[in-house]
């Protein structure tokens, strides 16, 4: 059996996550048992709510387990296989975790699932094909529920789940307006993503200075949001709101760090009427084959142009991972281990 | 034609209302058109919603006009009849404003309607049955949805509103739980309306005391809630809510007079997945004679028991109207006219 590479959660963070958290560590690979499949990694993928689950507390997933392999999605190749639904080459998706090889039951429920790269990239299976496009594609359906020309806006816009937001918000007729971090990617995300507009939330100092601009970028207001932010990109988009608003919340992570997020003016949840509602994409599995397929179709077709921040070999995760979370990272963030 | 008496919105609250935003003139009632009602009102009703009114912002009610009636609820006896659809002496509510009588298009709709008082007081028309009972009964059921064995919180679980929601919560097999300011009223939000606990807020400096306060009134979490006020009681509440809560916006008294309210863990929603939605009773007429029939079977039963602070005559209506935007009311506050 191949020597395995291994990263650990070997602390939790005090605060800010720090690469001291982490430990690199070799293993072996162990034997198959009857049923088994062999997976190299090909890419890891690293993704904002892993942040969450270092921390010891109550939140909607359990806690990563302290001294275990951090976890998380990975896509790779199947080297060794003793199950008869596998068989050696073939390419899968599963939650392999942070190592460059994993051992999985082939008829293991949320295992290991074949994927198809006539068309799609084999790394687009962590991103626009995977977890964060489903995400997206449940929080504007399931829950912004948008009309055509309606604006829909979305927050981290040049991200994975932003990015595929806007593609799927732009194929059902609506207006797409980003907010991003810095020139470079606001540019992505209106000349290669096709979003309408695109804000750049550090030109601002504060909810007042960014819902004015917001108002430019919006002229008819705002009908759905989809947040991955919290804080003061919130605030902002709050004011802009239009009466009946929908709002998706998928991630804060300006306060996975546990800075306080206050949200400024919960009263305008009742003066506009709005609905705002968290979820969590795992919950919804049942949407997760059409999501897919719909998603899918963009990417083939190029009206999904995802962009990914590609980090080289496993000792580079914990660096990659933490510069995401200061939005370093542009588009999807990976780790390439082969 | 009798002589009328009117409270004017004569300036606009700077922070604070007063009872030197109001203006008592005397005037006349005009002669009645053909079509038109004169009616002698009997009761008024003063409710939160008037103050956010009083200002002149943007919001989902226009602001109530300076120098005209200020616009409310009212309950009285036709008295004199230009149209084929009322009688002298039919029992009407209706829309009359601050005044003793008001001239109505008998056909006008959202106009008057008659009510039967043989089991449902007048006054009551006001609230239970009325406007308020069918606030608490969308609240609950457009938005809550509770399901038999859940546990349902309000706030200002003594007034109008929320008196009628523990009712309806418990007619559908809830735990209902209040919370409302001082030893009275929480007596009589058990002993009276029936709630399996209630919780005082004046208790408690923060949201962190009212918490644990709610952990034993709601031992298994609070799935449903429905704000009134805002502020502290809702930060405390959002500790407590259950996976998949879901929280009906109808007001946040704690904020009308412009003080800051914001929510101090908006994270919560994310976490705990949690649907928070504002609404104004107006916009869904659609349920209102459902409503009124299960609310007017209620309060005909026994099984709903408001209560009322009537104040005396129309000059008592500003310093009425102001008591009850600090809690001082207890229940249902009306201003008695005949």
């Amino acid at each position: 059996m191949p020597a395995n590479k291994q990263i650990l959660l070997d602390n939790r963070p005090q605060g800010e996550a720090t690469a001291s958290n982490f430990k690199l560590v070799d293993s072996e690979t162990p034997p198959l048992k009857e049923g088994e499949v062999l997976v190299r990694h090909h890419y890891l993928s690293l993704d904002p709510y892993m942040r969450g689950r270092m921390n010891d507390a109550k939140s909607y997933a359990t806690p990563q387990p302290l001294g275990q392999v951090m976890q998380g999605g990975t896509v790779g190749e199947v080297v060794e296989s003793r199950s008869p639904k596998f068989a050696v080459g073939d390419q899968v998706v599963g939650m392999g975790g942070w190592q460059e090889y994993s051992v999985v039951a082939g008829d293991q429920p949320g295992g290991i699932r074949k994927v198809d790269t006539t068309h799609v990239p084999l790394s687009h299976y962590l991103g626009a094909v995977g977890m964060p496009g489903v995400t997206a594609w449940y929080g504007l359906n399931g829950i912004i529920q948008p009309k055509a020309g309606q604006t829909i806006a979305v927050s981290a816009a040049s991200g994975a789940v932003g990015s595929a937001l806007g593609a799927l918000a732009k194929a059902r007729g609506c207006r797409a307006v980003g907010i991003a971090g810095g020139p470079d990617k606001c540019r992505y995300v209106t000349e290669e993503l096709g979003f309408d507009a695109c804000v750049d939330y550090k030109q601002h100092r504060d909810a007042q200075s960014l819902s004015k601009a917001l108002k430019e970028a919006c002229p008819d207001g705002i009908d759905g949001y989809f947040e991955n932010v919290g804080g003061m990109v919130m605030d902002a988009v709050l004011l802009r709101m239009n009466a009946f608003g929908r709002i998706a919340v998928c991630g804060m992570i300006a306060g996975y760090d546990g800075q306080p997020i206050p949200m400024a003016q919960p009263q305008l949840i009742l003066t506009n009427r709005l609905l705002v509602q968290g979820f969590i994409v795992s919950e919804h599995m049942e949407v997760w084959p059409q999501a897919l397929q719909e998603l899918g179709t963009l990417v083939g077709t190029g009206k999904l142009r995802p962009r990914e921040s590609v980090a080289q070999g496993l000792a580079a995760a914990p660096e990659a991972f933490l510069g995401m979370l200061k939005g370093r990272n542009f588009g999807k963030q990976v780790v390439k281990l082969v």
